[in-house]
């Protein structure tokens, strides 16, 4: 990857602009900073700003080249090729994630998928086998895991974050509601589905 | 609520504080800014002035009592009451958010339960049965509902975005992959589970 950080807040707007541009019809034609804004929630002036931090600086009067701009979008989140991903917990949101149609579209290939309930084993969930998570560490000895997703109950996460340092995945995704602990270097990442209820609550806190 | 309006970075952050706040032993003592910098995955400078634009600012060298903050990001983010959630979609995904342990802990209350597929119709979920969507409307005349959540599959949110509009559902959460539309005055989410994915590759991409 080249240049310098993007700013965390950049970053996190980056998939927005990229679902905007994807939802344009083919991959021609220009599309301004006004455009991009109002199709992803932002002002014009910060699309221009994280624009700006890519080296991508729209025509004045024009605009940005939409399959060029896409390319560069792609290529500043790394998501040049498909990125391989494993599931632990099979249950609800381990089933949702497994199914969602996203994923695979925007280059994150589920290679595996585990859980510890003997129920749950064997079954198929959007064409990947629930493979038992003790065997976990051995069936990824072989391969490159880029993000392990803990889908489990609290009470599970922190063991299945272990196994998954052990398997020497590269990063984690954490759906579950409890803080995880893992080596400095590995990126770690808490996803808590409340944060947005909260966040809506601040709004409507202010219409009221 | 009181004052002016926040950032949107630090309304996003907010409940991050929050939980690492809840996370401590107990509702007494004083919690530094390092510490809920610590813990929350951010500097003590942002906390500093997150924390700042709320009003409160710790004792130097002592730092912020933990009840009082609590108190002041519980007010700010309009969390004093319960507030009212309806979930559409009773799939994996919304099964999930209906058994997700963490949103009644943060005073959000699963009101109702809709879905479309005959076979779901009074199933329970986490206590509380699953009704047709079609009575939604009729249903809900009597409440005000602060938030209506989408967890249909893309084809079927926008119609019942419509339906959670027409049911004056203050605001929406919608998890399914499409941009909605609804009236202006409303506020709306977006919830993209592949962006966290996106945002993870980036870190990815930097530590090669």
């Amino acid at each position: 990857m080249s240049g310098g950080r993007l700013p965390p807040s950049t970053v996190a707007r980056l998939p927005r602009y990229l679902r905007f541009l994807e939802g344009l019809p083919g991959n021609t034609g220009v599309v301004s900073s006004d455009e991009i804004a109002e199709g992803s929630g932002v002002t014009a002036v910060q699309v221009r700003k994280d624009l700006s931090f890519l080296g991508t600086i729209g025509t004045r009067g024009v605009g940005y080249e939409v399959g060029a701009l896409r390319g560069v979008i792609i290529r500043a989140l790394g998501l040049e090729g498909p990125l391989q991903v494993v599931i632990v917990g099979s249950g609800n949101l381990g089933s949702a994630l497994a199914n969602y149609r996203g994923f695979e579209a925007r280059g994150f290939m589920v290679h595996g998928l585990y859980d510890a309930d003997p129920e749950r084993i064997g079954t198929e969930i959007n064409g990947t086998v629930v493979r038992h998570v003790d065997g976990m560490v051995d069936d990824l000895a072989e391969r490159t895991i880029d993000i392990g997703i803990v889908a489990t109950p609290r009470e599970a996460a922190q063991s299945v974050a272990d196994l998954l340092v052990r398997a020497g995945v590269r990063s984690i995704l954490n759906f579950a509601p409890v803080v995880i602990s893992a080596p400095a270097e590995m990126t770690v990442r808490q996803v808590d589905l409340a944060t947005e209820l909260q966040i809506l609550s601040y709004h409507l806190a202010r219409t009221r």
